[in-house]
């Protein structure tokens, strides 16, 4: 995952752009792996781990009407998560990730069950849901990864690499 | 680190407390590691990333003039970060840490100077200064290593199994 990272972080610095992360199931894990290559800091600026769900709320401003309805593994939470760690970081993106690590599924959604948004300039919005499978090390970790790549292919059609 | 992770859950459990986290150099390693075990929502609320030094003020309310005089890397910071998570959180106890990750220097403090504070019930403070050796992860994984390892050891002396 380190590799990804670092294009990620290279893409960014080319682009002037910062990152921040808003976690739940990954509890740090995407912030842990952007920060292992040197030189993060020129591009990834922190974020928060919004691991209970009042903290979505409380930090992120996930709306509690929603989070009350849908529970917290839901697309429209992803989404004001990512908006919400963007404005509170003022970063250029905001990336965030929900969903059920397991071993138990949550409100009534099942283990495996991910949704991934990224929030970018101009109120752009990247969805990526997914229903993956393994045990929770594997879910977490596979999350992690799939955020970066959504962030990697995004920045990388910025720049006219790629049309992904 | 997931043995020492898993102890502190099950002390943080038996003792009906919570915990939130405040990570600069390790980027969101901390709250990673404690959310591997199953089970982890029950002790573990959350956090802030605080890796850009801006965010340590706007975030954790660590104030502006002692990040300007002392610079990021400092007990001080460390101190205000565990204090001004926990508020944040609403968690009984806020666990911080700040430190030079390297591979440079910054703010003229050496590769491997850690600052580890942890903020508890009733004001109450817990300080470790380190000065780590290695390459960037090994560093980044100490950190986390000891920051559990002084929660651990706070946890124990409350239940009275230890009195380090």
């Amino acid at each position: 995952m380190r590799g990804v990272a670092s294009e990620v972080l290279s893409l960014l610095v080319r682009q002037g752009a910062t990152v921040a992360v808003a976690e739940s199931l990954t509890g740090g894990l995407i912030g842990a792996t952007m920060t292992g290559p040197m030189g993060a800091s020129a591009a990834f600026r922190g974020g928060v781990i919004a691991y209970a769900t009042d903290l979505k709320a409380s930090l992120l401003d996930v709306p509690s009407d929603l989070l009350d309805r849908e529970g917290a593994v839901h697309p429209d939470v992803a989404a004001a998560m990512a908006a919400g760690v963007r404005k509170l970081a003022g970063s250029d993106y905001g990336l965030a990730v929900t969903g059920v690590a397991g071993p138990d599924p949550q409100d009534g959604k099942p283990v495996g069950t991910v949704h991934i948004a990224l929030a970018g300039p101009g109120e752009r919005l990247w969805h990526r849901d997914l229903r993956l499978t393994g045990d929770r090390d594997g879910i977490r970790t596979a999350t992690c990864q799939e955020a970066l790549r959504l962030l990697e292919g995004v920045l990388k059609a910025n720049s006219g690499e790629h049309l992904g």
